[in-house]
């Protein structure tokens, strides 16, 4: 049980935010930003929903296997199949916890067409059963904020009675006010029999722009967990927002005295990294990690900084980790500043790692004048993509490309150590280039989503491609970035396409892809 | 004054929104936007801070001269010569309004040194002066939340009895929470002598991420007008979002019995215009208009909204104008149906424009298997564009690019009726272009800002590219959008210099620079 004054941070980037349409991530980016919230000091890790599809149970058996110092959390729906392959995937963890749901509102009772009395009894065995299996049992009553309150409280009543440790109150269509937040936990802990021997939660969702606020009142009314994402990612407007929450707490902590264990100079780096992997980029004005949080224009700001930078700041760049933005690295720059530049952007690589990036570096220096830090990101993000052995490599591509159609693509693939080279026209440079991807390595991959991301500003700006293909229910993405588009959307097909060959030989075909027809919610 | 029930909306997209770092806007968008903002029924808008600039002084007179339903606001410091320059821009309107402010914390009382006393005397001084020429004043407190109580409530008896009709209580640095925000409305109210008498306004910044509830809130203690920008622009983390107070107030009208006079339905269109002319792009997780915000994407979702839309949506995506979504345009697509649909986007044409925009929409369909929603709006930006006389032409373009540098550019431009070509190198496709239009046509203008935004998804999609320009003080901005994004550049960047060109022969010379050392706040 939490002190009166320390406040949970449940993370659910990796199952509510990794559900928004078009942010699905690959195996090894959910192990990354695993263990970046677990080196954050995130309390608990919801890792993925484990019934879901062999893909997100990997994930989650995984992320419990090198978890940490963090608690790792599974979804799963209110029945026994789903709890038990919930505890197979999180039993891993030193820390596991189950979390079951079911939603209690009029609404969500008329799909499954359970009575009152049907749904409480299912309730009861349910959180039993899972109590059986885990000391940490986390119980949520989806669309809690439209319930009626008789039912709300009975049905949390008979939760805490079966044993759920955490009782979690989701806002599932983000349809509540701070008062009302705050007076729902409030009324809850005051009423329900049992409620001073659990941990009550708030997750809340951003459709009126309201979850922060929402997620701070609640923790006003007596919650002591927020569910939240990094950058607010989520299904539609999203979830509330990690690091909005823990700065917001930690700003105002003169009318709001509660503390968090996150490391909040590494929400700058995290959030980064969430929108490289989802492909869901953050906002020029969002808070605490958009671009232009900190960032000050008007005369008058400039002035009041100058003179005293409490004028215009409640917090410092600093204290979010945005350390590096005037550090700029250019084709002068030798291997120990690059190794400290990285080091400050959060890689920390072995000497011969540190050989392999400094060459790209070089070569990336040579075409660039001024490589930033997100430059540095982009880099080592295909650094990593490059670690494992690819079948397919673009070795040369020229395009050409302009007003007068078609445009034309001449690539060299090494297609199992052997070049072979065709050149193939389309509407537009990419689609030429993805003409003589498919021309030189027949395949059935269909492409699924094809976007592009300028990573820095500038003529000679980087743009990084994501590409994601899907074959027979599997799905797989690649990421590149350079200089010229053309060619980091080439790179991104291939390396796309390079997973889908490692995938065509894994025992289970379809790890990526949901097998049962709902997937979850809260 | 206002009814009880309703709740006056203030957008100073135009005047705090523009003055996000990097989101500068043209005198044309400028004239637009407000156009857009008066049709969709915001009862006030702030147009800009006429001593800023001439470029912000002749935008806040022209938006006085066209205004409808609208009341025109400027801003203005507390000095007898701002707030004279204010009104003689904003005069021209049916009803014009002066803004003055002044920052009464105490960190803002130590910059022009002064001391309470002496700030008071201003106060009464500059309202006074602007009531004397204004029968619509508004007075701001800068930092009001960071200011004594006792001192602002003497500051503002103060402008109310100089005349002031709204008293707008801004917290600056978003420091604040709702609940407080309530309070503070609730206790002017309350304490200060003749506040019935006057408006009590909220201006609430997104810096922890609660700007939409603090507003909500200061409503909910007495305050009767939102301060608040399209998209939530402004500088840092932004201002509180127009999208999300409109929406709160109409989803929640249970336990916020408030109505605004804002057509929510033209929400969306507005969204997207502010997105494109500031160039700051809307998060796909952004509540109400961002890409996801109606986006349902796991099974039990689409379960639950086959059966019950309401059983996941608390607003329809109809009722903020998404109504395009699934209706796709190809190349057998007739004039009628090209009507039709950039009538439902907005825009009605004349026969004659109408001819224009087909001949360019039979182009894009040539290239583009799908012509989507935002690939009408992109080209009828590019139409736009494209109504004025332009000096430079871009009649011929080919880039050859690749894994092996340099690339090339081979560019044909019409420079006044004259065919000139050139071929250049550069470190990358559109460096390679920018230098070519340079060698053709030599001019001492600096790059200042280049961004490519994704219009559509595919690999077949436009991209949009903004080219910023600078040429001793004066800035102008272009915009194309192309399937292949070099040739949008390129087209961005001729169009950047054509504006220039104008703008060398007009009398005044450094129109959109700003002449004053500081340039607002609030």
């Amino acid at each position: 049980m939490a002190d009166k004054d320390h406040v949970l941070i449940f993370d659910t980037t990796l199952r509510d935010g990794e559900q928004s349409p078009g942010a699905t991530m690959t195996h090894s980016q959910k192990l990354e930003i695993a263990e970046l919230l677990d080196d954050m000091g995130v309390d608990i890790i919801e890792a993925g929903f484990p019934i879901a599809s062999e893909g997100d149970f990997n994930a989650v058996s995984e992320i419990a296997k090198r978890s940490k110092d963090a608690v790792i959390c599974g979804l799963s729906r209110a029945n026994f199949k789903d709890i038990d392959r919930c505890w197979e995937a999180v039993k891993h963890a030193a820390q596991p916890r189950i979390h079951t749901f079911i939603g209690t509102s009029p609404l969500h009772r008329a799909i499954p067409d359970l009575t009152k009395d049907e749904m409480a009894e299912k309730i009861h065995e349910t959180v039993t059963h899972a109590r059986n299996l885990c000391d940490n049992v986390q119980w949520s009553p989806m669309d809690a904020t439209r319930t009626e309150w008789e039912y709300l409280t009975r049905v949390v009543e008979i939760a805490i009675k079966a044993g759920a440790t955490t009782i979690n109150i989701p806002d599932t269509v983000g349809y509540t006010a701070p008062r009302e937040s705050a007076d729902l936990i409030r009324r809850l802990i005051a009423e329900v029999p049992g409620a001073e021997d659990v941990i009550f939660a708030t997750h809340c969702h951003n459709d009126l722009g309201m979850a922060t606020a929402n997620s701070l009142a609640a923790v006003e009314g007596g919650a002591r967990q927020i569910e939240c994402t990094i950058n607010g990612l989520g299904e539609r407007a999203g979830n509330t927002a990690l690091e909005e929450v823990v700065m917001a707490l930690r700003v105002r902590g003169d009318i709001m005295p509660y503390d968090t264990g996150v490391d909040a100079t590494k929400l700058t780096h995290i959030s980064r990294r969430v929108a490289t992997v989802s492909g869901f980029a953050v906002q020029y004005n969002k808070a605490i990690v958009g671009k232009n949080a900190f960032a000050h224009e008007s005369g008058i700001h400039q002035d009041g900084m100058l003179k005293n930078a409490e004028t215009f700041e409640i917090m410092r760049p600093e204290d979010v980790g945005l350390t590096e933005t005037n550090i700029v690295m250019g084709k002068h720059s030798g291997r120990a500043a690059l190794r400290s530049k990285l080091h400050e952007l959060g890689f920390d690589l072995a000497d011969n790692q540190l050989n392999d990036v400094f060459v790209r570096f070089k070569a990336l220096a040579d075409r660039k004048k001024e490589v930033l830090a997100d430059d540095l990101m982009a880099l080592m993000r295909d650094q990593e993509a490059g670690d494992t052995v690819d079948r397919l490599k673009v070795k040369f591509l020229r395009v050409i490309c302009g007003t007068e159609a078609p445009q034309s693509a001449d690539l060299t693939l090494e297609i199992d150590g052997e070049d072979r080279q065709v050149t193939a026209q389309g509407d537009g440079p990419v689609d030429a280039t993805f003409n003589a991807v498919k021309e030189l390595f027949p395949h059935g991959a269909r492409l699924q989503l094809y976007q592009v991301h300028a990573v820095t500003e500038g003529t000679d700006a980087q743009a990084t491609v994501t590409v994601r293909l899907e074959e027979e229910g599997r799905i797989t993405t690649g990421q590149s970035a350079d200089t010229d588009t053309v060619v980091a959307s080439a790179k991104a097909y291939v390396a796309a396409l390079n997973r889908m060959l490692v995938k065509r030989e894994r025992v289970e075909p379809h790890s990526d892809t949901k097998q049962v027809s709902y997937k979850d919610v809260t």
